[in-house]
Order: C-alpha cells, then structure tokens, then sequence
C-alpha cells in the first residue's frame, strides 16, 4: 500500500457516518501537518460516506481550518446532505479529544462528489500549463537544506522547482509571488483525484517568494478537481495576486503529464507576521 | 429600509441558532432566485450567530447549491465552530418545509467572520479595476429586452453593461466568456459587505458570453470580502478561463468606487445543456 494510501486509511467509527483514521507524523513541516493531506483524509470519508451512489471522486471542496491537527487519533464525522444525482454532496468535520477527552474540532469541510468517468472530457482552456524548464534543469529541496530543513513532507514528496520560483531559498525571494514546480510522491505512487487535494498544498506558501518568510495560516482552501489525473509528474503552479486586510490570496493550477489542467484551488491565508 | 436589508431581514427560530426568514420574490429571475442573495441570507444569520465577538462582516463564505429554494418561508439553521479569536467561523443550512411538513435542505454554508475595521487596510495587487467606459457609455438591461426580460431582479439592482460584454444579448457573444458593469442597487442602498456576496453573483451567468444560452446551475460558490467597500458605484467583472467536465469556473472581481478590490469570489458551474 502506497505511503499516501495509508494516510487515507479509515476505519469504521463508534457511529454511522464516522470514521476512525490515525493521523501519521510523516506529512508534517514546519510543526504542522499538511493541509491538503488532511483534505484528501476528509474527502475520503466523504467518499465512503456516499460510496453507494457511485460518487467515489471528488468535484469541488470547500475547508475551513479551525485548529491545529496533532497526529494521532482522529474522527472524521460526516453528514451527508444528498446521495445521488448528479452529484453527492456532504460535510465532514476532523475531531480529535484532548488529553482530558474535550472534543476539538480542527477542520470543516463541504464538498461534491461525483464519477468522473460519467462526465463530459472536454475541456475548453485560456489558460496553460507552467512554463517549466525540462525536468532535469529543476531544482529538489536539498538544494537550500536551511530554507527547507528535512522535514516528514519532504520525504514524501518528490518535488523538482523551477529554479526562478526558488530565490527565495537563498534569500532572494522574486517578489513575483509565483512557485511552480514537477511534484510526485516520493514512493511512486501515480495521482488520482484525492492526491491532487494534497498537490494543490504541497509546495511552499507563495508568501516566501513575496519576500515574507514565517508561517502562513490557511483560513479557507477550496478546490475543484476537474479530471482524473494521468499517470506521470504533475506541475504545480501556485501565484498569489492580491493581498488585503492582512490576507493573501494563493491560486493554485495543477496540471497532468498530459497537460491537462487536472485542479485548480484557491486560498485564503493571513499573511505571516512581520518579525 | 432598503429593500436589500428587508430581504436579510431574520427572526428568532424555534430553537437557539436558528432564525426564520421570508424569502421575497423580489429578486428571482429565470424562475430561480438569486444564489448570490441567499447567501446573503445566510450570512446575515451567521453573522448573529457569532454577534458577541464583533466579527460581524463575513470575510469567506463557501456555499454549495442542493435544491431550489422557493420564495415563503425558511429557516436557517446555524451551528458555530469558534466565536472569538482572529475569526469567527461556523456553518449554516436554509432549509424549508414542503407541503407535507419534510424538511428541505436547499443550501449548505461554511464561513468565516471577521471585524474589517481590526484588519489592516493596506493591499497590494497584480490585479487592475475592469477597464468599463465611461458610466454613461453603459448600457442597462432594458436595450435588450428579449434577452433579459423583466425580472425582478432586474428591479432590485442598477446594472450599466460595458457594451462590449453584452453582444450575446443582441445575438452575438463575444466567446471571450467576459461580463462587466457597473452595478448598484436600485434604491440606492450603498453597497456594504453583505451586498458584495450578492454582487458577485448579480451578473448573468458569463457562459452567456460563451454562446451558451440556457440555465447554468451553480454547484459551488466561494466569495472573500477583503475589504468594506466605500459609497458609490460597483464595478463588477466577471469571467471565466476554463471549461471542464461538463462544468465551468466563473471568477468574479468586484472594485468599489476608490479603485479598491473589495471582493472575489469563484464558482463551479454547469454547462447549460446544448438543446
């Protein structure tokens, strides 16, 4: 079973509706865990929650982060709101208990499910895939071992930057507000449509290329996952265009290896405090 | 009153959280109302929910569209994550009872809630004002009557199209899938942060400009108000880039009168169906 499958793995929980998952320490950096992983873990029970209706894949998701999720164990409670159609749509709430058994609630998620395959491929397109250099010209994070320290995420993902969208690694940040960069799991495992959750979060917040270093609080992430992936490297192209009221807004393209534009994502997040 | 704050206007429900609402006919068009003005609704009663933190403007809304609400009664139905702290966030659901008493879920809501007067003022963009001519080279929607026949809606708000974004009412889209205007409403409400949720979503659907005529029913709609808007006139661009899945994303920007980005918002869509 693949790394990414494990994190997904759920168990039945004490209720209809819920699910029983372990959170792993091994999608963590920078002392919290991943946000699109977290994602991916909700909409899987989601999926299962409506695995009746066929609507196995994720459309489009909506979360709000409340708390900070600690690995261990955790709930996934979901409350579906319809099953079937043309599309299933539910929420889902992570819960974990505290030492003393308080219940916290750390991430609030809405969401659309659907069968891809029961949907129309065409696609119509402004806009177009990152302009990356060939893969071999990219840069991994070892490169800047102080800007991004071995962390659990790292080690699984595989990820090769654009060498301009990486300045800021070395203190020299483009103030362009642009990363981009060929993203796979590290252990092989090809994309569906619940990794393309994790891609559209994987790689460094935007904020470090507009010279603003620190850590960058996710409000709210919504997703839309418009295809199923083909096998082969993604490219990830994360941009920020605006920032306001001390927020920043991070879009996210996600393409497959067939240059198709698999997801798209948008984010708000609060820009990280000045020192 | 303003006829925008009659429509938000609540009562207490029958149990705590919850609030009941009449829904006006006022402002339908195509035999639907306005999602943009239901999330509205909906925001209003969140922002009493949480109304001991302050946090009385909404700063993200993400909603997702299950049945058709009908003008009559309703009820929203609010359950809060977190009151207090940076933001204040939690969830709502308008439902309404059928003829025989079953309860209807027609939208699902998540937010967060915010003091814009506590947040920084400063912002920084890539992005410009939509370039509209002049407002008196505008045109409204009575020099197309055909293509928009009297709505209510079209009672309720002041829209001056750039001419160029209305080709498709006169039998000609532009296929750049693109719609601007100017929009107030029509009584001269100013424009505060509830009035943005439903600016976003006041235009016609953009797939009009793609030569798609026919209903286009939202799926998801997520709006960030990043700022209080001042007096005056909005300018409202909507736009979309890509199409999938038998889907299409429609972004939407809307400025106030001092050239400031005051609200974003993005849907998930369906494609009219071809006839």
């Amino acid at each position: 079973m693949s790394e990414f499958d494990e994190a997904l793995a759920l168990r039945d929980g004490e209720f209809p509706g819920s699910y029983a998952v372990d959170i792993s320490e091994g999608w963590t950096i920078g002392g919290g865990i991943n946000g699109g992983l977290l994602l991916a873990v909700m909409a899987k029970a989601l999926s299962q929650a409506v695995g009746a209706s066929g609507h196995s894949a994720p459309l489009a998701l909506s979360a709000y982060y409340l708390t900070p999720t600690r690995p261990g164990p955790a709930m996934v409670e979901t409350d579906i709101a319809r099953e079937g159609g043309t599309t299933s749509i539910g929420s889902a709430a992570l819960v974990q208990y505290d030492e003393v058994g308080r219940r916290e609630e750390r991430i609030r998620v809405t969401g659309s499910f659907t069968d891809h395959d029961k949907l129309p491929h065409e696609a119509t397109s402004r806009l177009s895939p990152p302009n990356l250099p060939p893969l071999e010209d990219c840069v991994g994070h070892e490169m800047a071992p102080d800007a991004m320290p071995n962390a659990p995420l790292l080690e699984r993902t595989d990820v090769r930057f654009d060498p301009e969208s990486v300045g800021w690694a070395m203190g020299k940040p483009s103030g362009r507000g642009l990363i981009q960069a060929y993203l796979r799991l590290a252990d092989g495992h090809e994309p569906d449509p619940f990794v393309l959750l994790f891609a559209c979060d994987a790689l460094p917040p935007v904020s470090f290329d507009m010279g603003l270093p620190g850590w960058a609080p996710t409000i709210e992430f919504t997703v839309h996952v418009v295809a199923r992936p083909a096998p082969g490297w993604l490219r990830v192209k994360h941009y920020s265009e605006h920032t306001a009221a001390g927020h920043f807004v991070e879009d996210c393209e996600v393409w497959d290896s067939t240059d198709t534009l698999v997801a798209q994502s948008r984010q708000l997040a609060r820009l990280p405090r000045t020192p």
